[in-house]
Order: C-alpha cells, then structure tokens, then sequence
C-alpha cells in the first residue's frame, strides 16, 4: 500500500502540479504514435463535423479543438450541445461525424452517456482521459491516454494542459503535420520550464493588489479564448472571483458597461491575426477605468496596463494557448493564497464531479 | 420630419419595448410566408451544419438556434467561430453549409464580412435583421426582417424575442412543420401579453433585495441556456452586476464554489427534459448557501427558492425560452431603476456597435 503523504500548506498540490506542467507534456508526447494512429483513422471518417464535448476544464480545452481543427485540417468542430443527446434524444445523422470526449476522470456521467449514444448511431469516438480504464474509456472506440499523471489537486492544471496538448497532435496529424505538431510541442515544454520560475515572481504584485476584487472579466479572441475561459474558471473555482471569460469582442456588446475601477480585466494578447481586435477591447477597458493585468506573448502590445505577465514565443502559433495560460494558473494560485484559499480543496467541489 | 419626443424618465424605452414584444412577434409572423421560402430553400441545401453568427443578444438568441434545428429538423446547428473565418482565414469546405446571420442594426463588422466570405465559398447566407436595407441585407442571398419595430433603448428586448421566433419559424419550418410552430409562436404572444402585468409587480421584491448585490449567476440547461444568457448579458449591461450563465451541470464543474450569501443565482426552469438536471443545480446553489431565484414555466419545481417568476407554459416545449426571458428582461428593468441606472443608456455603449 502506497505511504499516504502529509497534507502540505494550502495550495501546494495545486501549484506543484502548474509546475510540473513541462513534464507532464513530454509523457504525453511519448504517445506520438497513438496519436497519429487515432488521427489517421479521423482523417479516413472525412468527418464533416468533430464534435467535442466536456465540461469545466474540458470544455475550456474544448474552445482550443475547435480552432485546431479549424485551422490544421480545416475541419468543422464544435463543442457539441450535450443535452441535445443525452437529454432530448436528438436524432443527429452522425455518419460522417466524429467525437472527441475530455474528462480528467473519464466519469463524467453525461458525457460517458453522450460517448454512448453517438458511437451507437454510428460516430467516430474518441475518448482523452487520465484514466484509460475508465467508463469513458469504455464507452469510446478509441482512447488516448492523457497522461498527465495524477492530478491531486481539486482544480485541474496540467489535465488542461495536456488536453490541449492533445488536440493540436490530434489535428495537426489530421493535417498530416504531427509531427511539425510534435515538434513544436517539445519546444514549448523547454520553454514552459525556463518561464514558470520568472511568473511565479511576477505574479505576486498583482495578486496582492487584487486580494479584494470579487469581479473580474477575462479577455481573449481567436486561439486565446479557450485560455479566456480556462483562466476565469480557474479564478472562479480557487479564488472564488467571479471571473467571465469574454472574446474581445463580446466585451463591447453590453458587459463593458458594467465595468469600473473595481473591476479589473485580464487580457490575454498573442501574436496573431486577432491581436488588433484584443488592442481594441482592452483600450475599451481603459476607457472604462477598468485596471488592466495584459499577458500572453504579445503583452507588451498592451498599452496602459497595470500589470504585464509575457510569455514566450511559441515556435509555432497554435501553441501558444499553451504558454499564454500558465500566468493565469500562477496568478489563481497566488491569489488564493493572499485570499487565504485553498486551490487543492475549493468548497463545494470534489476531484470527480459526478453531477449529471 | 418626425417630431423628437422628449426624452422620458431612465429607463422608459426599455421598459416599454419590454412590454411591448406580444406585438412585436405578431408582426414577424405577417412574413410567414417569407420564412416558409428560406426553410425550404435551406431544407434543400440539405446541410450538415447552420452556421449561426451573432454577437451579445443576437449570440444569446443564436444558442436557441442550435437547439431548435437540433430538435426539429435534427440538423446540426452551431454557434460559428467568427474569427476562424474572418481573423484567420480558415478554408472549410461549406459547400453544404448554411449560415444564418443575426445583427438588430445589419452593420456588425465581422458579422456582415462572415457572410460576404461564406457566401463566396458557397454557403447558403440568410440575414435576420431589423434593417432590411442594411450591408448585412447585401451582403447575405437572402434576407427575413426581424420586424421589431425601432428598438430605441440600448439594451435590447424585442429584437431578441423576434430573433428567437424566427429561429423557430426556420427550424419548424425545416422541418415541415412551419405553421404548427407558427401558431404555437401566436399562443405565446397571447399568453405573454396576459403575464407581463403581474410580473412587473412580482420582479419589485427581488429587485429591491438585490439592490447591492454585484454577482450573480443565471442557471437554465438545454433549450434554457439561451434564456440564461440572455438574461445574463441584460443584467450585466442595464445593472453593471457581473452575470455569469451557466448550464446547470457546468456550475458543479467549478463555479459553484465561488457562491456565498452575497452572490445569488437566478434559474429558468421549464417542463422538459432537462429540468432534473436544473433542479440538481439549484439545490447545489442552496447547500451554498446562495439566495434562489426560480423564474420559468416550472418554477414552482425549484425547491426553497426566495422568489419565484413563474410565467405560463406555452403551446409547445420548444417555445418555452419566448416566455421564461420576461422575467428576466423586467427584473433587470426593476433593478436598474433601484441603482440609479438608465437602461435605456448604459454606460460605454451604443445601439450599433461597430467593435470589430
């Protein structure tokens, strides 16, 4: 029987684990072949539509498939409306479709049930859990395990991390560019490990300015949406902020209004075709009084911020949601600590969410 | 020249668009016959994916759309990723794609170039908008009129029932049952009109208990969702509360331990299958400690909620989201007068938001 460790100081699972973050994306990589494997056979479905499904932290890497796909093979995904499924008893034609479920546990109720159901009306399923003995796993055609090692944590880093992951494999090898993917992947992992370091200093000052705020908006377009929602869930869940994730966008349609100088705002600026429209939202921001915290690579394109937070370069563009989140999860993880809070035990929640 | 009225107390238009939407969706119904042409036009097509686009209320109404072609034709309908097109330049195959824009002025920059780019790649394009003349008209092959009538408050209400109706109209439509969804949508129109009065008595308690509060959740599941998001962005924008939707299951994945006695949690309940998964929800929300607002057709099914909102169950499930926004739209009206605030003129925005 495995010694049962002593609990450590609040948090330390959950910061451990960002850490550990560069290794666990290497274990993953040592899947290349499942991976190229599983993208051949999507790539033989011509699937019209990759349909993703999680939720939490899965559905935030959910937002990536869709723009991995998108932009690797050109392929239609969306993260599919589960209820419609599982609730309703939609009768999709799925012949030409394919599945991509994301559950840490692989116990997700609803979504080893939607797994269940689409696979029977003739989907491609695949299952990405930690646990490739799981329901889910069961319930798929397929599973890549995800490898992110043992998450003690109640809310998730490295799982997300490697989802992510795992879905740019997934569509860059549908693109027949694994291992260009791959590659690149190695890459950030190298990079990861030199930032963690240098944030986990930078994170500090903001993290003690903001030790009252109890609403935050969180700020991406493009690929950085799906770090958007994956940092405001983690504000949400270990520093009990209500934190919305917003495309740059969408801010200027109605919730700009609400802002003030209470109410601060995280951006997240990468370089790529959507940075304009970013700049755009947090000028709309400053306007507003709002404090700007600006991360991701293209921070230092933010003007007027309060806080900058830079990450590197990623060596290929769609990675960079990769790099872009980690100043969020060391940011929550600071947060909660000046709070008091402990990111390993939020109230209310447990490590396998088995609400249907 | 039209005379200018002078400007009413805060708030007056927004309240009186509200009150005024039973008229509003009669008048998208004189262009039955118009929409009968396009869900023909678009049930040859045959499409394996509408593409819905919008932003802010027209997104909220968008999230109705993919359950409405879900369960009536059984297409699949997603919320498109604008920027993968606009931004990014994504190349799909769209050749059996169709796209349903959605913009109450017609001039959403990235909404009106998501069309022009589609519809050049082969998309079948269909605008819905207030603005008949607008470059959103131009640029899509056909156009229905949303029919609202002027909408002068800044905050929307009919341009969103209208735009909900006519999502149902399409996928009823689709699915050759145009004129039984068409007369449901005449039922609700009545029915709406006979429970607007008691709800604006009824929204006065909570919103004068909600008067200092600064966040809150909307909980709806399936069909619902729509509802919750809307009601969430009026909150947002006409109250400055920070409103987050949430499905019900999503809430357990995280957010929920964010709640306390401060943060309170309005539900949209409606007869259908995914009302256990709400009720689930809101006793999540109570063991939180959280006050409970239950509004929609099955409000009375949400246990030991402080106020209830019910509005009466329309003709037909699918049009419960027409009715169970009411409450929310005159709540956010109530509680904007008890803040001080003018709905009709939030701070930062404008009726035509030209943001790209």
């Amino acid at each position: 029987m495995a010694a049962v460790p002593e609990p450590g100081p609040p948090g330390e699972l959950f910061l451990s684990e960002v850490r550990e973050q560069p290794q666990a994306i290497l274990r993953l990589l040592e899947h290349e072949k499942d991976f190229a494997a599983v993208a051949q056979a999507l790539a033989e479905r011509a699937p019209t539509a990759i349909r993703l499904v999680g939720h939490g932290t899965s559905d935030s890497a959910a937002t990536y498939g869709t723009y991995a796909f998108g932009l690797l093979p050109g392929w239609t995904a969306l993260r599919d409306t589960i209820s419609l499924t599982v609730y309703y008893g939609a009768t999709f034609d799925l012949s030409s479709s394919a599945v991509i479920a994301l559950s840490q546990s692989g116990r997700t109720p609803d979504v080893v049930e939607y797994v269940a159901r689409t696979r029977k009306r003739g989907a491609l399923t695949v299952a990405l859990t930690n646990d490739p003995d799981s329901e889910l796993a069961a319930a798929a055609e397929a599973t890549i395990p995800l490898s992110a090692g043992p998450e003690r944590s109640v809310a998730a880093s490295k799982t997300y991390m490697n989802e992510v992951a795992a879905l740019a494999l997934l569509a860059g090898g549908a693109a027949g560019r694994g291992k260009k993917l791959a590659d690149g992947i190695r890459g950030v992992a190298e990079l990861m490990a030199g930032a963690v370091g240098p944030l986990e200093q930078a994170v500090s000052a903001p993290a003690m300015a903001f030790t009252y705020v109890g609403r935050m908006y969180v700020i991406g377009r493009g690929l950085e949406f799906a770090t958007a929602r994956e940092v405001a869930l983690k504000l949400t869940e270990t520093c009990r902020v209500a934190a919305e994730p917003l495309t740059a966008t969408d801010l200027a349609h109605g919730p700009v209004a609400a802002l003030d100088s209470l109410f601060p705002v995280w951006t997240i600026a990468s370089h790529d075709e959507s940075l304009p429209a970013v700049v755009d939202g947090a000028a709309r921001v400053r306007k507003a009084g709002a404090t700007l915290v600006a991360s991701g690579p293209a921070a230092a394109e933010i003007e007027d911020a309060a806080y900058r937070l830079p990450v590197p370069s990623p060596p290929l563009p769609i990675l960079s949601p990769l790099l872009s989140v980690v100043p969020g999860q060391l940011f929550a993880a600071a947060l909660a600590r000046a709070k008091g809070l402990d990111p390993d035990h939020p109230e209310g929640l447990s490590k396998v969410t088995l609400a249907r």
